[in-house]
């Protein structure tokens, strides 16, 4: 099952395990905090798996019906369907090893309940040395930007369908500017702070298909208080 | 000087006084916020003056060369007016009665440093009874609505010139989508909360006109702490 490198992690919070590469791009804090955001009901997408860990945690948490999740990058889609299997779950999630940009080949129009993805944070045009390793890929936006990823959703999503995602900050005219321009509302946004005074350097954004404008903001994640893990952290990761 | 049920005030952290009806709208808060959150240089255009509160307390606080507030209600442009006399603030401080969608008439196009406005909060369609008080007409948009006044803001400024608002936080997606919508980039954005432990009630925005994308969120502005105002706060309202 493990390749050269390879080890196996609990997945924070569930009985589930994953497979992770020491020479790969490894999951971070993001992808927990957004699978708790996400409602994890019905048929969902994720667009850009990487490891799986965002589908495999919000099946330990929430049970929804079936999650497709896709990764353009063949190993990583091998290693995420390991994954899966590692944890007997091939019956509700299915590893697609596809560019977001040709989703409209693989699934109908309106089809979906809920797409959830985990971007690439760092702007395409940003100087990038190597474009072919798993760290580029997965911090760059090297194959789609984010209105690719906006419109993929759109594509996807049925009426009053949900879009989750996780970004950083400075990203967030860019997302609120696409999502508008195709019709996916937002409606709710977490600012994550790793310290109470600390300006927030994630921000978690939940859009629905065809809502009406009004955004509210939620109460802050805050990770660290005095050096340790706060109440509401401790509750995601060991909960 | 004094009509009835007009009162003289302090404008706060100033030696200027300003003349407000208690039957009329009276400034707020978010005035003063905005009034210390604005650069206050060069050729200013404020559009929505009311009372008149943010021309004199930018003045009062940042001496720039001249702003040109823009007032539609007659009753309350006459007031603003008198407040600019009585601090003998004629040479510095224009109040025009006009409405801000014609301002082409009396403005040349890229003409002006920075704009500044706090206009009304909700959105146009929501039911209203009275359309002609003056509450009415600073709380609703009954006359123009958040993307007429970015387009006023767009036709004013020269390039790198700079917008600051403050706005609702529900408001957050339409302020974005209007202002990359006609050019003027959201740079940075400060959330003001109540208290620590409430979620923001307000937010000052400054967008500046063809610049690049890149949103940053300063610290937030914390109004009060255990019942009192907090250090910041007294700094803008007796520093």
């Amino acid at each position: 099952m493990l390749k050269e490198n390879e080890r196996i992690d609990k997945v924070p919070g569930t009985d589930y395990e994953i497979i992770q590469n020491s020479n790969k791009f490894s999951y971070g804090t993001d992808a927990i905090f957004l699978s708790e955001f996400a409602r994890g009901k019905g048929k969902i997408v994720e667009l850009g798996t990487g490891t799986g860990i965002i589908p495999i945690r919000v099946m330990g948490r929430k049970n929804p019906e079936k999650i497709y999740a896709i990764e353009i990058q063949e190993e990583m889609a091998n290693m995420a369907k390991r994954s899966v299997k590692l944890n007997k779950l091939e019956e509700k999630i299915q590893v697609l090893n596809l560019d977001f940009r040709e989703i409209e080949s693989k699934f109908p129009k309106a089809s979906i309940d809920e797409v959830i993805s985990n971007p690439p944070y760092i702007k395409k045009g940003s100087g990038i040395k190597n474009k072919s390793d798993t760290f580029t890929i997965s911090r760059h936006e090297v194959h789609g930007d984010i209105e690719d990823l906006i419109k993929a959703a759109e594509y996807l999503l049925k009426p009053k369908g949900r879009l989750f995602l996780v970004h950083r900050p400075d990203r967030l005219v860019d997302i609120f500017y696409y999502m508008r321009k195709y019709k996916i509302e937002p409606k709710t946004i977490k600012f994550v702070r790793p310290s109470k005074d600390k300006v927030p350097n994630l921000v978690l954004i939940e859009g629905i298909k065809f809502a009406k404008a009004e955004l509210r903001i939620l109460e802050d994640l805050i990770v660290y208080s005095n050096g340790e893990y706060t109440e509401e952290i401790g509750e995601i990761y060991y909960g």
